[in-house]
């Protein structure tokens, strides 16, 4: 079969790989129908080292269900199914506290011989914890925004989450990539009376704007805490959803955050200390991390399906397999905002 | 009128100053009949740049209202009453929120022409907001527990509020110093079923055993992480007190939260940063910061009143006004873990 591998910085390629196949009884084979590229598959794109061997991309998909091992119960061949970034069984100890980025039982796509998200096939451990059924046909129009579903709009929902928004709360979104857009839509779902988006890039900003945002901040670093605070009656606001993960970011996140207010944040750290005192001073909390993205799909997939939600927008471009190694250039030059890939 | 003053590193005096006396509207006259030192007091104590004119020193007491300005309507002369660490309105914004430590026309005790509460007698600000009224004589037996309502217990219950402490759930306390075991306290009275005291003296530690301690760790460092794993199933607490402030206590209070874990924190940063990812990849909170006191002592007094808690047995040596200097120098020494004045 076809995958996406990545050799190095800049070095993403579609190429042959062992076809995949079931192996423990509580697998599935699914056969991929569309899939991602995640903002934090830039990562590497923008540092790994040079392998000789390559590494296997991808952890948002959907796809078909070929076949099942001899232990997996609740998902059947031929179902169309959608799988969180992370495998998990459901079952463990943090599955059932409503972590289940922290299975005991569970790991990532692309590692430790489980197939990558970019390619024709996976073979999903734990299947009956990790994957969920989707009542729909594989060329759905709702498919973009199912997809969001494995990722970036269940991590937007997290730093919402995180970072306590309810009804009737002035938030700020910092970052205007998928996920910081998703948050948006997620503070608005939430009940969030003010949205205040901060980012640069017009396009991401009138999405933004179209999903939720009130107020759009364009400055960055002290001015944009200026004018933040002038936005939210000199106080800042009670949630911040930190959605890029670079020091920077944080650093104003903590910032504009209101006195007792809360701070979710979900970009990967790419920095390695964070001020220690800014929040201290003001009682402001931190919380969040990798989304727990399969305990949200129950809630958020209804909203999904019956069009209250419609995250799907974040994705403006859709190629082939073998178009992904420039979706990943593009991406990465911000050309294009989120990149889907159709089978 | 006598009150203490530092003037630099280790130079602590107790001196003559003008008499406290009425300012604003809103101000009560109170004499001090009993005060304390603070551990954010050793501070100072162990870095303050030499000075000519001393600061104030104090922010723990209580006193008899001796005159009160013409706006102040629920405190009267004659009363005992008690002053958080920090003076506040009542009424703003914040303070309703349950947040007086941010009050919009707050502030704090040897600053700004308000005395400080190691001394004869002290100017409160916003009377009304500030004061509690005490219905206890001041020769009471309960009035070293009543002190540490002021601030200690304020600030340990704050630990324990903002780790999410609460019925059944797994609680470590880092730090034995009066903090840390009004932590235990505050961790057994929201309902803990494990609490372990992270500390190293010896009578500290037993207090903390009779507090409500169920598990000490002698160890520091890595070999404690390790310690408090084994204590709990392998996992990490749900909730984690930080009450010392120095970056290694902060760093094991990262290091041994449980995934999805809270960790509280409430001793006064004395480092510049926190490493940013310990907290991240596991999904822990972090919260805390100055406590709120004034909006804990209606919840906490009565429990004190009927001598369900008894946190003023952090109080192992009693002096008078001109014994602070040796107080000082006796808790830096850590020989005394907490000095009360007596006046």
């Amino acid at each position: 079969m076809r995958a996406t591998l990545m050799y190095g910085a800049g070095d993403v390629r579609v190429e042959d790989v062992p076809d995949a196949h079931l192996i423990e009884p509580t697998d599935a084979l699914v056969s991929v129908t569309r899939a991602a590229i995640c903002g934090s598959d830039l990562w590497p794109y923008k540092s790994m080292e040079p392998t000789d061997s390559g590494r296997r991309m991808g952890h948002e998909f959907i796809g078909v269900v070929e076949a099942v091992g001899s232990y997996v119960r609740t998902i059947k061949a031929g179902e169309l199914v959608l799988s969180p970034f992370l495998w998990s069984d459901g079952t463990c100890l943090f599955c059932r506290e409503g972590l289940p980025s922290e299975c005991l039982h569970g790991g990532r796509y692309g590692w430790d011989d489980v197939d990558g998200g970019q390619g024709e096939a996976v073979r999903v451990p734990q299947a009956d914890g990790t994957l969920v059924a989707l009542p729909v046909a594989e060329d759905d129009a709702l498919m973009p925004s199912l997809l969001t579903l494995t990722d970036v709009m269940g991590t937007g929902h997290h730093a919402a989450v995180a970072a306590d928004v309810g009804a009737g709360k002035t938030v700020a979104v910092v970052g205007d990539g998928a996920v910081g857009l998703c948050g948006v839509l997620a503070a608005k779902r939430l009940g969030a009376e003010q949205i205040i988006l901060l980012g640069h890039n017009a396009e991401r900003i009138s999405l933004g704007q179209e999903f939720g945002a009130t107020d759009v901040v364009r400055e960055r670093g002290d001015d944009a805490v200026e004018r933040v605070r002038e936005l939210t009656g000199g106080f800042g606001p009670h949630s911040v959803l930190e959605c890029v993960g670079l020091e920077q970011a944080v650093v104003t996140a903590l910032e504009i955050a209101r006195p007792g207010g809360a701070i979710g944040r979900v970009g990967v750290p790419e920095h390695d200390t964070t001020p220690t005192s800014i929040a201290f001073w003001k009682n402001a909390s931190m919380a969040g991390g990798p989304a727990p993205v399969r305990a949200y799909i129950d809630e958020l997939l209804p909203d999904v399906l019956e069009g209250r939600i419609e995250p799907g927008r974040v994705f403006d471009q859709t190629g082939t397999l073998d178009e992904v190694p420039d979706g990943y250039r593009a991406m990465n030059d911000r050309e294009v905002l989120k990149f889907q890939i159709a089978f």
